[in-house]
């Protein structure tokens, strides 16, 4: 086999949260400095990032920064996503977009490697992340799925501000000084106080009442699972912590389902990790969860207000298998596939 | 009609949490100093607490310190809960427990007034208090029955650190500026780090993976509403919050119930307020219910998993309606209801 060159790699939003996650991915693969292309908008145009023993330069995304990429990762906003994808794909590089502009789209594969990267082999030229929340939720669905069925799911998040992004980061810092010092907080990024409060709302609400981000997850894990008729419905509430999402879901199946048949379904899936022993205060935590790659499940349990229920939670880190690192498998996984050119280019 | 004199009223547990709510609320109703008996541990006694301009002085709570009193709002330890009552019934007082010590007994009314008062009148010396997550969800589920039968309830909780105690609320001040300031936190009162991060247990775990308080839940809702069968299931979360519990919950009906009907069965409530525009941004949260009589109620909705099912979220200070003012409601309804005397004595 003829030694290849290292594939040339944009990240788009290299500054932001997901960004600066996915260029430690990078550097953690020692994929080399020049193969890296970092972007951002005007305003970081210029700056240095340290990687890899030297450093590299954030350039403007300016739509000829695209040539010779073979791969786009992108996290800015959907207006952004929406700008840069025809000069993406007319320069013939894969787009890997981590935001919501594309995802429900009939010609854009929604796609987490461990339950559907056989949807990779259709793309035409974009593949959508899910949204943070959905990823591990739908890992643990698909696992559990294999068990029994799923009837039904209702799920209460807790979410972690670098959902957001890093000004959401840097707001939580600033406001939690600002009340230890007995001074009032004061909300930009979020519409309310975040610090030592929780809100009950991320991302617009529309007119059912309910939020786009909960919304999202009904939709996309649909999407995802291959189940576009799953019941399920979700409440998702902003959390004062930095790093990981937590969810307590409730699962209804076909027929019941022991705690055990789940954790060993569970166990023996990649990508997730059973944290359960709660005599000795062992469970998923978002603080355990940060900076790691698995889905952290725990407090799996009998619900005790169905038959064929069971309840449980976990945390999983939102910048990495909910952004960065799922983008690098889909990637690993379009290569493995022979997809990374879209079909019948 | 003879003018009374009030009522003699100890307050044991005078300097934690619950206690130094309930004395604020007697200093607001400007019960008179003398006829406040303000009982703590040893550590406390001859403590002065300012009240109503002057100040009282914290006693510790032995048996002698019950003579003559007519109430006692006990907000202690279950273990030293115990060991108070037989002395307080012996001397005639009627001991309000805002513990888990007696809730469940048989022979215990366990009362919110707006739902069983009327349970009052049977008591034999003690009136127990609902746990703080227990006391709005039950008065919620109680004006949504109104609608419709409840058939099931499933429930997340985002629970204020004041539920466990003044020792938790302080460290999860400590815990924030040590992380702020760049230190590892140092867990004493929790088993993990509370600052910049949720622990998905609430009090000891049972052998079933639920812990005490998810079963506490359960049960008392069951024992407040008369529905000894009501499923229910939840999740029970701390987050880093000083002040008011939030919960996430979802209903089942016996019938499809729109959300303004629900709406205005919960607005018509007495102690519920709906706060519920989110096109405003305008929704409950525990920053802004702190300090509040009322359980606030928003983002009713229906629930997309399930045909009769309603989804809503909300917040109530844990301390006043979770807790103190609960306590005080019921000496009212005891009065009222000429029972502050067991029945048959």
């Amino acid at each position: 086999m003829p030694l290849q060159k290292p594939l040339k790699i944009a990240v788009v939003g290299a500054t932001g949260a997901v960004g600066s996650v996915a260029l430690k991915l990078l550097e953690a693969r020692k994929h080399p400095a020049d193969r890296v292309v970092a972007l951002a908008s005007a305003r970081s145009d210029g700056k240095k990032l340290p990687y890899l023993n030297r450093e590299i330069t954030v350039h403007e995304s300016r739509p000829d920064m695209f040539e010779g990429v073979d791969v786009a990762f992108v996290s800015v906003s959907a207006t952004v996503s929406k700008l840069l994808q025809p000069e993406i794909t007319k320069r013939g590089a894969l787009m890997i977009d981590d935001g919501s502009a594309f995802r429900m789209r009939a010609d854009v594969p929604l796609v987490v490697p461990e339950i559907n990267g056989a949807d990779i082999e259709w793309h035409r030229g974009i593949i959508s992340i899910p949204n943070c929340t959905t990823t591990p939720l739908a890992m643990v669905l698909d696992a559990l799925r294999r068990v029994s069925p799923v009837k039904r799911v209702t799920v209460a998040t807790y979410q972690a501000v670098s959902g957001t992004g890093a000004a959401a980061q840097a707001e939580l810092i600033e406001q939690s000084k600002d009340v230890l010092g007995g001074r009032p907080a004061r909300p930009a990024v979020y519409p309310h106080q975040i610090a030592f409060n929780v809100l009950p709302q991320v991302d617009d609400f529309e007119a059912d009442g309910y939020t786009k981000e909960e919304h999202k997850m009904v939709n996309e894990t649909r999407k995802i699972l291959h189940e576009p008729d799953l019941p399920l419905s979700a409440t998702c509430v902003r959390v004062p912590v930095q790093i990981s999402h937590s969810e307590a879901v409730q699962v209804e199946f076909e027929r019941a389902v022991s705690p055990d048949e789940a954790r060993e379904a569970l166990a023996g899936y990649v990508g997730i990790s059973v944290v359960d022993d709660p005599a000795r205060r062992v469970y998923p935590m978002p603080h355990q969860a940060a900076g790691r790659d698995d889905v952290f499940v725990g407090r799996i349990r009998k619900d005790l207000s169905h038959p064929n229920g069971l309840a449980l939670w976990f945390s999983c880190d939102n910048l990495r298998k909910g952004a960065a690192l799922n983008a690098l498998q889909i990637l690993d996984e379009a290569v493995r596939r022979g997809s990374l050119k879209p079909t019948g280019q």
